[in-house]
């Protein structure tokens, strides 16, 4: 008994890591610094889980937005690239977005060696020695989730053209190699770490490096047959707003997560407030989109305000951690509102971006990396010209990367399907199967 | 180390918060208090995160239930409800539902101000003197994703024929005014506290009042072109199945949230007995209306049973915490059975209401809430006499309310769409765009 | 204050559940271990609200790959089943499959007593009496949440012709005395406990036990009219791939819980692995199948794909603790490969099982089970002799006890509707209603 006390006693002090930790465990009671380990790794977790229902959502929300003849190859892209992109990660990713000292060439490219690995029995003290907050494992769960989600988003905008091995050639070397370096700059500790440059959750480190990403593929791959006639864009709509809606939530719902998680344990302070912010940003995002549309477009237009919200939740994720809920609200509703008249623009230009990524995620993602520099709470001391340096940086990086594994695809197994196969739609073309067997279809949807 | 043990032994015997906060942090071990403070709030922001998922599940159960015609004004009015209602909570609902010591008129309206705000930067000690479960900005977080809930409750009732911007008014200005101030009575400490009437996570201050207010659309509204014909009610069926079924899913699943997160802190016991109940009172909902629909309606019908899965669940919100499980099953049957009836009784009354939300939140949110006087443990000191005048009362205030904005709104700028956009579908007159583009559809659906 | 500090450091050492429960909860401030008991309670409660999801998961994959004309059907009998099983668990499964002391037959069966209970007003020391990680209610909870499961799978196999009230007192039979007694041998502490078999979370338990139901049910009930003409199979494709889809990814979620919660506390090191190893193999078996696809059917087939995510997932359930990642991976794999003949195979045999549930539940239920035995790490000490030992034994009983109820079923009530009412579709002959009213189909769809 006196023995115990006195480990009790030590243990609550923090010093337990001292001790053999295998007579620690079987003889020390728990301390309290290990039950906030047990609650931010928990949180963590939730944080990966929700994640992941993001991929749900942007399965979702790209099917419903394009047309019924194309739902089946969306759905396929959408369920292999959460599996291509953990595994990707496993093998290479996560060792060169996160190098810890490895850095090999300045502080913008490191790589701590293949695969992964930790021990699976670890007591609590030796998994408190890799990180304070979670474990080895819990920290590969949720960088993993997020990884697949900056393809995830190049998916949509090359929709309904795209052969399916080539997207998922694209997906196996962006997130193996691009992402990762570029997230090593700021998540990592590299170079714009050093800058204090500020992307909380990914407006930039995610969402712009999939903008870039898909504004490469709609160049090099060109519009869909039909969406351009003598200069004029022509509506072509999605197939399904109930899906489309189910993805929308979907989002929402996981980017609680996303952002939530992003704190990287559950002091509660920070996670409800984060969660307060991007659950502003999102609202406001859908009144901004809202009353654009109805002003531009003189109608409340759902995918309009489903996209506003979606660009309001990538507004908000660079700082959700450092602006005031006014300034959420206030960032949020010019991300819904300059959603509107982006989609527009990109169809001047004849982009063809069938589900509006480029808008919502590159757009909106530089537009949230910069506001930090506006918005941030003054003692934060985020600058916006370490913003706009950040933002500047990703975007030579990532487009030019994009363009290239496009372009080398293109020039070798080739980037888009045949003008039948368009016209029949991808799902025979590449799938041999339809969507929605036994419906009745008005022709060429 | 001296000082560190001295610190240590103090934080541990909670005296932490006499310590000048910022040294606390800085040297004091963490305490078992704090680490129940972190998993109490982690679990009121799980919570509010799965009421969030209740949108999702209202929002497709509604528009399964209508016309496909209609589809697209249905997931618009229930993508902007969260929005508006989490925006117009933090202006002043929040404010209105707990005003503290800030009562005006008695205990019947008090209100503590415009707007919102805690330091987002709190240390964890003047974030636990709020309250010891959870931050402020998670208490906002959870009580905001309620507010919207008992506006997207009328959403449904007056479906397939209200003026989307005249339902958008409405919403504003029952989530601003009429359920926090209802709400306030009982849950921000008002003379319905003050009489021990005992509604746990909302039967009546949500559902109830979102009935009244469906009520007061429907009466004001009228039927739906076709609905009632030489005196009898004609089926109108919904257009998806599968829609509907996800959204019962997606409710049920988010009640853990809406229930289990109104014990307000992650007590153990407490928690997952009101997650049992919970589980109790849908599974009984589901059998009830499966019995009483294979009766009256000689054929195991799958709205009913969905109804009668939420009937369970809107019944056993009020008593989750203090009835035995038994009581629980019989309070969901109970609930299961008389929304069969009761959904044909509003048809005989020709009060036209799609979705089934009188019989299902106005109907068994009072049932629920007696049931409370008639199962609750006797230790608990509930009284059948308290919880009628609970029901009476929020009824006397909530319905008139609601009649009187519908009325308002009638009288200047309209509530129903036109003969010929109704017949056409809201979707084509509200937003210019179908719900399924290309699907071929008999008309007039 | 005097008082205050022993009462503290007593229950620091973990001696507060000597102290006069009521007196230590009035006074002691809380403990270390209060805490992780809290955490533990926690994650073993969202287990289970995410085993839930997995039946609205099962509700749409199953839905999404029949016919519309069978669509309400399948819905109606995946809303029953959690609501059947729940309350089934309660009378006497859950006291059947943790017995505790009260073994009645050798090791075989044992049976606490019918109902179940525990104090909704236990102290935490008294809620800790039960289990040192969870309450007795979240116990339940999650169990009860499980027990459903192995009768869902069975649904997938005999959709399109199954009567409705038929599967229903299947599900009553199976739920209630199959699957508790035969996962007490194991879970509840019986002779496969004894002879170490490892099933972490249920390949056999819950997945075979399924798989074994579900083929007693197709050897009974035959197969759809025109699905084998002259010998061969011939194509009957589902009605909607986005409905499947958003299945599996409900499944895929709701597997975090389904395994991670297995744990049956929040330990970190060992959630975030199991985690980690469930995502691994799920993504591996999405790459096993379209890359099995591919080559046997000349395209990757979505509707293998997504069997193959769900093949990954039963192969990985029984090991997800104990074995490395790589072995994950591998295991998944395999799991993804061997869905695709194996679907074929069934058909070869004119097994007519509408979903692939034989192959993924059954077939990767045993191979998943067999895994352990050649990739567990060798200190766990796993034999496959034990492990095939126990897939034999479960086979042994389930099937034949699956066979009986189906045979006594047939014999007294029938099993299969009659030939027009299959013809007709399931969703007119047994609800009176159709699941897409107002779109249109081809005929017989």
């Amino acid at each position: 008994m006196h023995k115990l006390k006195t480990v009790s006693i030590l243990a609550l002090l923090g010093a337990a890591a001292t001790l053999p930790a295998e007579e620690a465990a079987a003889t020390a009671p728990a301390t309290a610094a290990e039950a906030l380990f047990y609650i931010d790794n928990l949180w963590v977790l939730i944080g990966g889980m929700l994640v992941f229902l993001m991929h749900l959502g942007f399965a979702t929300v790209e099917s419903g937005l394009c047309r019924a003849k194309n739902c089946t190859n969306i759905l396929f892209k959408n369920t292999l690239v959460p599996a291509i992109g953990f595994i990707t990660y496993a093998i290479m990713g996560f060792s060169l977005m996160y190098p810890g000292e490895a850095w090999q060439v300045g502080r913008v490219l490191g790589f701590a060696g293949f695969g992964m690995g930790a021990d699976p029995d670890a007591t609590i003290a030796q998994a408190m020695a890799y990180n304070g907050h979670f474990t080895y494992w819990s920290d590969f769960f949720f960088q993993g989730m997020f990884a697949a989600t900056a393809a995830t988003i190049v998916s949509g905008a090359v929709a309904e053209r795209v052969k399916v091995s080539s997207f998922l050639i694209f997906t196996f070397f962006y997130v193996m190699f691009v992402y990762p370096v570029i997230g090593s700059w700021g998540w990592g500790g590299g170079w714009l770490a050093d800058l204090n440059f500020h992307d909380f959750a990914g407006s930039t480190f995610v969402h712009s490096v999939g903008g870039w990403g898909a504004l490469a593929g709609v160049l090099l791959l060109g519009p869909r047959i039909g969406k351009y006639v003598n200069g004029k864009a022509m509506p072509i709509m999605g197939h399904s707003m109930p899906l489309a809606t189910i993805g929308v939530f979907c989002l929402w719902l996981g980017w609680f997560g996303f952002n939530g998680g992003s704190i990287l344990s559950a002091e509660p302070t920070k996670i409800s407030f984060v969660l307060v912010t991007t659950m502003f940003g999102a609202s406001a995002g859908v009144i901004g989109a809202l009353v654009c549309s109805s002003v531009l477009l003189h109608k409340p237009d759902l995918s309009m305000t489903l996209n506003g919200c979606l660009a309001g939740l990538v507004a908000i994720t660079a700082g959700a951690d450092c602006v005031s809920p006014t300034s959420a609200i206030i960032i949020g509703l010019v991300g819904g509102v300059i959603v509107v008249p982006s989609v527009l623009m990109f169809d001047k230009l004849q982009l063809d971006d069938p589900v509006g990524a480029l808008s919502v995620h590159l757009v909106n993602g530089i537009w949230g990396t910069l506001a930090v520099g506006i918005f941030a709470f003054p003692d934060a001391g985020y600058s916006f010209l370490a913003q706009l340096t950040g933002v500047l940086a990703v975007g030579a990086v990532a487009f030019p990367s994009a363009l290239l594994i496009f372009y080398a695809i293109r020039k070798t197994m080739g980037l888009r399907v045949s003008e039948e196969e368009e016209l029949r739609g991808l799902d025979l073309g590449e799938h041999g199967m339809e969507a929605y067997p036994g419906f009745q279809f008005f022709s060429n949807q």
